[in-house]
């Protein structure tokens, strides 16, 4: 059976590598933006917009900085190339999808299952100054501007609100410890799609 | 150890009758709103509220449209009170709380684990049809009422949004079953508080 897992997170929540790991326990491909640009830009999907996001690297990744950057309506582009990205992918093998609004993209699909991850803001901020070098007197107001992003460009490309529990299927606090985390989404799914523990 | 579990949630999504076999699988004591009401009375807390309540019995059954009723001083007051008796269950027992905020009452407690459970609009709807006699074809626009009423008092009382995952420790759609949105909420619980399963 093929089946979609995606994962929406707060920053620094450990959401990304949750999913890489679900992936990998699940034996299923695993999409995140950087693999989402590169798949779309292998498919031969809008290939001027990569290229146009070549040339533009340095603005596309101010972009992150959302719906008022000048830069938007490249951002904008690469964003819906990424969502012909999705809708392929979805249609050719399972696999767990982080970010993107993948959950809204993929709504009419079947055998999708929306998680949502978040973490207490002492676990974020060790999280972000220990793998992403941010400064950790910083971090705590870099960390609201990065939600605040994810949920402008939620909010904007979709009807929903980012991190409402109703959009989603299992929203988890990975408080509980990365591989604890890992294995009660693994449980749910399984409980949902009524997967085989053995086939799957 | 001694350790509180609060549940809010959707109107019809179960979350009460998941609370109450969530106890029985712990081995702790149940509150919910009638529990409370009675808790707070007979710890003597507001007699003069209850009194009021008794004698305004119906109306105080219709303060459940909300922040607007003209009764609402009163269904606040008994809110208050609940409150009060929220705090001294979570000073005397181990125990699962459903709705009243606890969560937020609580927020400054050790070991507390909050849960939102919500569910698809149709199973909801079987639910109420089922369970609380409601008119089917008046269903959605009941249960959409109900909701709003919960998110009503919820904003009102506290600082934060009804239903947002940040608030919660685990937020989960009962659509995999009830006993096993039990499961896996007991699941949870045991890992963030590191229960021994063999004693609790």
């Amino acid at each position: 059976m093929k089946y979609i897992i995606t994962i929406g997170r707060e920053y620094g929540s450990g959401g990304r590598f949750i999913g890489r790991l679900l992936a990998e326990k699940l034996k299923i491909a695993f999409y995140d933006n950087e693999l989402l640009t590169k798949a779309a830009r292998e498919s031969g999907l809008s290939e001027q917009i990569f290229k146009t996001y070549d040339e533009k690297k340095d603005s596309f990744l101010t972009a992150g900085i959302g719906l008022y950057s000048y830069d938007m309506s490249l951002g904008q582009k690469v964003f819906l190339a990424q969502f012909d990205a999705i809708r392929n992918i979805a249609d050719t093998e399972s696999c767990v999808i982080v970010g993107r609004c993948a959950d809204y993209v993929l709504k009419d699909y079947p055998n999708v299952v929306n998680i949502f991850i978040c973490a207490p803001l002492e676990d974020k901020i060790k999280r972000a100054v220990k793998y992403y070098g941010i400064n950790e007197n910083k971090a705590a107001s870099i960390l609201a501007k990065m939600d605040k992003k994810r949920k402008g460009y939620y909010n904007f490309y979709t009807d929903r609100d980012w991190g409402k529990a109703r959009n989603y299927d299992l929203c988890i606090n990975s408080k509980i410890g990365i591989e604890e985390t890992v294995d009660a989404i693994y449980g749910y799914v399984v409980k949902l799609l009524k997967l085989d523990k053995n086939e799957e």
